[in-house]
């Protein structure tokens, strides 16, 4: 049977080079991970909102399913002291009808930590020794990487330009995962207006592979094995898929938003700062709509994220998309409801099928 | 030796499938279209604003020089109508302080017609009889598309999204070309808002090549062979590269676009409306950063194009950068200044090395 492999995914101990991107806040459950990791992909933990203990236990509930490699990826954006009740008001009462149209208490002011303590779940990555470590909005200090390193584990980032790219070559990164302007979810940029780097999939993954010598991995907009071989041929070394993976039934995305994903016909999604303060593609729904007209302020990031929490949440859970932040890729629409394991075949079938009808569309 | 060719390739009469986007305004010069045609791929005319004996001495003097296949494209966007004086006030007194600084006299109100009648210059195509012809922010009317076809011109348009997709294959188009955000110049949306369409080139030519059964071009940031290669996998029959070859020698471009092209490392575009009046990408300079700065007003399109026109044209003679509309895609810092020539030839032989190079990743 043929197969499809890398000198970076023969690294990354993967039987295919797809990796199952880290989406934080839900999909990225034990159960994906662990059924990707299994299948031969790399699945991947989204902790940036997870603390220590809490990412260990998940870490070794995927190892009691499956000796497949996995990754953890954090956001390395550092996170604000308390915001002033004052400076608050305005951002909260933007979203207090929203909280009193489902029946919640009116939001309360947020308070710092706005997230975990970035240094406590590094050690607890140092710890738990995945295969794989990637940070999101942030590089790393040398002394971090070295730690991580020292650990046996491969630390890559993503750069969505070319300067974030050479930054991480320069600091001794093992791979770089280039985030093109498809790429759903946290736009992962740190030197540049996060606005002026929006490059898409395609450019940026050869403005990357021809920038830096590290192995590059493709994110973004990738739905099928057609777009796994288009970006090998861009010169990655393995793709990232993560919309691809929400609505597997092992994903952990609400239903809203799998359905949402699901009944798509066309790239629906949008660019949002109102789910969390940073921005962000998902699929546009009444909030980003409404927030967006409104011009609604929001408090800097992840505060925003406390501040739309119980709002998510009791959104998902009325099965109400509306104020939901479904995170998604601009191929949403090519999204398909496979178990994962069945999903990573089809995706590897499909890769070697194109990669084979391309290869025919050279004659001799 | 090794060629590359698809169904569409040879139903264009080209040697390979490679379009040399239709770039309007001076960059597809009779010479550039010549030597692309010549060398095997799609030379096309960007005609948008340019009268029907214009188009017709500059088509025939490409014959006098090859008897490869050309193409044509218009823009399709509805003109307005005459704009009142009172409502210029603004929109001129934006660019006053740039038309004195390079010693322009004031600007004066701009009068309609802003750009020749459609139907003159779609007759004009009908007399000259291309191998292409491609509309671009707009679809044609089943009348014109049968005059056209009848004519023995294969007929194709932009596609922006699933939609508009749909439509061209709908009303009998031969084809469709998948706009990706990488993509310079205009913005060829015109059924939902541009900005909501701005899927990249790999989601959106996959989306398009599982919407419809029409033939698919891909464009945008398509800068090399592994660029090529790439679309080639996602479905797409050939690939439009534009800024590829707006450094090519015998480009019209001026002397600041191509220096600007070759100096960038990085993804330096961004989408204005200030140049044209309808969203264009192009490199960011001081015009588009100072407009934008200031939410100075514009005109309707295309009549801003007027207003900036003399501005434009003043700038790029004394080789300044700061007031020239340098289109150009996200791939821009891969360009080079090869003759057209020896590019199809260098783009030709990396697809095939890229599809070569990623056969071998597939291991039986």
């Amino acid at each position: 049977m043929a197969r499809l492999h890398t000198a970076l995914s023969d690294q990354l101990g993967l039987v295919v080079p797809i990796v199952q991107a880290p989406m934080a806040g839900g999909p990225a459950s034990i159960e994906l991970v662990a059924a990707v990791s299994q299948a031969g992909g790399l699945g991947s933990f989204g902790f940036a909102y997870t603390p220590p203990e809490e990412m260990k236990r998940q870490a070794a509930a995927v190892r009691a399913k499956t000796n497949g490699p996995f990754g953890i990826n954090l956001f390395g954006a550092p996170l604000p002291s308390d915001v002033p009740d004052a400076d608050q008001r305005e951002a909260l009462s933007a979203v207090a009808g929203y909280y009193a149209e489902l029946g919640l208490p009116h939001p309360e002011p947020v308070r710092a930590p706005y997230g975990p303590d970035f240094s406590a779940q590094l050690d607890a990555v140092v710890d738990i020794r995945p295969k794989v470590f990637t940070t999101h909005l942030s590089a790393l200090s040398g002394v971090q990487l070295g730690r991580l390193k020292a650990a046996g584990i491969l630390v890559g980032a993503s750069a969505t330009c070319v300067a974030e790219a050479e930054m991480l070559q320069s600091l001794g990164f093992d791979f770089v995962i280039a985030q093109g302007g498809e790429a759903g979810g946290h736009r992962g940029t740190y030197l540049r207006d996060p606005y002026e780097a929006m490059t898409g999939t395609l450019a940026l993954t050869r403005l990357l592979a021809k920038a830096v010598r590290l192995p590059v991995i493709a994110a973004g907009g990738i739905m099928d094995g057609e777009g796994i071989a288009a970006v090998l041929c861009l010169g990655a070394q393995a793709a990232q898929l993560g919309t691809a993976f929400i609505a597997c039934p092992e994903s952990g995305a609400s239903q809203a938003h799998k359905e949402a994903l699901l009944a798509a016909r066309e790239d629906i999604t949008t660019i949002t700062e109102k789910f969390s303060g940073k921005p962000a593609r998902g699929i546009a729904n009444r909030f980003t709509r409404e927030m967006q007209a409104r011009n609604a302020l929001q408090l800097v990031f992840p505060a925003q994220n406390s501040v739309t929490a119980k709002l998510r949440a009791a959104s998902a859970k009325a099965g109400n998309p509306d104020f939901v932040a479904m995170w998604a890729g601009q191929g949403l629409a090519l999204s398909r409801a496979l178990p994962a394991a069945a999903l990573i075949a089809r995706l590897e079938a499909e890769a070697i099928e194109a990669i084979r009808r391309t290869a025919n569309i050279v004659k001799e």
